[in-house]
C-alpha cells in the first residue's frame, strides 16, 4: 500500500507526518507551489510533482488534501487511468463525495477531525477519522489506513459529515473566537487575558465530568435578569458581541425551559 | 487569623476545603439549610449556627459564600460589632462592595475566578484570587488569606471585576453552551458526541501556542460564504442555533477585516 499525496498545506504535513509513522509509504507529492513541494517532499524523503499528468499512476490512494474549491478541479484534472482504477479520496468536512469526485470511479473520503497548526506536534492516535467511499473496496482500504493512524475511526455519511463539519466550528472557531473577544475586553480593562486559562480548563474538564447539559450555570441559566442587564450595559459599545450575549443567552434560556 | 464562612453551597465547600488545605482555621459556618450547615460543619470538623446574631464575634475574617441577592440581606444582619471591626467579604463576581456591604466599615471582595463542581477536586493553588476593600487594611488581609492558597492573586477595582466576570460568562458558559447544542447537533444525526472531544481539546491548546488571534480558521475567518450558507441550511429548523452562527461569523468577519 502506497498514498500519493496531493497538496502542501497543513493538511498535508500533518498527514505525511502520520502516515510516516504508521509506516505507509509516500508514493510522491503534487503541489503547484515549488518552494512548498520541494519543502515536504524533502521532509517526507519523497518526490515533488508538480505536473498531475507526470504523477506516479502506481499508488493505491490518492489523497486530496487541497481547499474545498480546489477538490473538484483538481480531481478533473487527474489522469484517466487513476480516476478509473485508483482511491481518490479528499479530506473536507464539507464537501459531498458526488459534487466534487465526479469522475473518479472509487472516490472516496478521509476526513481528520480536528485543527492542525503548522510545526505543532499532536497525537495523531486520537484524531476521528471520517471514513466514506463511493463503494465498499474503497471504504475498506481507506478504513485500512485511517486505523494505521488512529484508534478513533468510523464510517460516516456525507450528510453526517456535513453536520461534524457544522459543530466542529462551533467548537473550534466560535469558542476560540469567544476566547478571543474575552481576551479584548480583559486587554481594555488593562487585566492580563491569562487569567482566564484557568476557567476555560476547568470548563473543558467540567463538561467532560458532568455532561455540557448539567454543567451549566450562570445568569441565563438561572435567568438572572439583573446580572444579563449589567453585562449588556458594559458591552453597550460593542454591538456584535452584545448580539452574540443576547443570542447565547436566549439559547441557554430556551434549553433549560424546555427541559425542566 | 480565623475565617468564619456564611454559607453552605459550592463556593462555601471549595473555600472550606481550600483554607483547611492551608491549614487557616475555619471559626465555624452559617448556613439556614440545617440539613446542608450540619454536613459542612461536620465535614470540616467546626460549628454550624443557624442564627446570623448568635455567631462567634472573634474570627478575623467573615467570608460571604451566598448568592448575589441575598449579600446586601446577609450582610445587613451580621452583628453590629462584626459590622465596625471585623472584615466583612463577599465572594461575588459581579457585584460592587459599595451596593452591598454597605455598613460593613472593612468590606472587601475575594472573588475566585473559577467554576465549582461538587464532589469534584481541583488545584486550588491555580485559582486566580480577585481582591478589593474599602481601605488598605482590608485588602492587606484577604491578600495574606488568598495568597495562602493560590499563586494568583490581584487586587482588581470593581469595575475591572465586573468585566472579569462577563469575561467568565463568555468563557464558561458560552463555550459551554456551544459544547452541549454541538452535542445535540450530533446526537440528531446519530453521531457520539464524544468525537468532538479532541478537536475541543486542541482548540484551547492551540490558543495556548499561538494565541486566540492567530488560532483562528474557519469559513468566516476565510469569507467562505459557500460553506457558511450550507451551515446555515443545516441549521434551519433551529431558529437559535442560526441567530449565534450568523452573530459570531459576523464578529469573527470584523475581526480580521478590521485588523487585515
Amino acid at each position: 500500500m502506497s498514498i500519493f499525496i496531493i497538496g502542501s498545506g497543513n493538511v498535508a504535513w500533518h498527514l505525511c507526518a502520520a502516515l510516516r509513522k504508521s509506516n505507509v509509504k509516500i508514493a510522491g507529492i503534487y503541489s503547484r507551489d515549488q518552494q512548498k513541494g520541494e519543502q515536504i517532499a524533502q521532509k517526507f524523503n519523497t518526490e515533488w510533482y508538480v505536473q498531475l499528468n507526470l504523477i506516479p499512476k502506481n499508488a493505491s490512494i490518492y489523497l486530496l488534501c487541497v481547499s474545498d474549491d480546489a477538490i473538484k478541479p483538481v480531481s478533473e484534472s487527474l489522469p484517466k487511468s487513476i480516476l478509473k482504477s485508483k482511491i481518490v479520496a479528499h479530506t473536507s468536512g464539507s464537501k459531498s463525495m458526488e459534487d466534487t469526485l465526479i469522475d473518479c470511479k472509487n472516490g472516496g473520503v478521509f476526513y481528520p477531525l480536528q485543527t492542525f497548526t503548522k510545526g505543532k506536534k499532536m497525537e495523531y492516535k486520537n484524531i476521528p477519522f471520517c471514513i466514506n467511499g463511493k463503494n465498499k473496496k474503497t471504504i475498506k482500504k481507506l478504513m485500512e489506513v485511517a486505523n494505521t493512524i488512529s484508534t478513533s475511526v468510523q464510517v460516516i455519511s456525507d450528510e453526517q459529515r456535513k453536520n461534524i463539519h457544522l459543530s466542529a466550528v462551533l467548537i473550534n472557531n466560535f469558542v476560540n473566537h469567544l476566547i478571543y473577544v474575552s481576551g479584548e475586553l480583559l486587554h481594555q480593562n488593562e487585566i492580563d487575558p491569562e487569567i482566564l486559562q484557568p476557567l476555560l480548563l476547568e470548563t473543558i474538564q467540567k463538561q467532560q465530568h458532568l455532561g455540557a447539559f448539567q454543567a451549566q450555570t450562570g445568569p441565563a441559566r438561572r435567568m438572572d435578569a439583573d446580572t444579563m442587564s449589567a453585562h449588556l450595559d458594559l458591552l453597550k459599545r460593542n454591538k456584535e458581541m452584545k448580539t452574540i450575549y443576547m443570542a447565547i443567552s436566549k439559547s441557554i434560556q430556551k434549553t433549560y425551559n424546555k427541559k425542566k
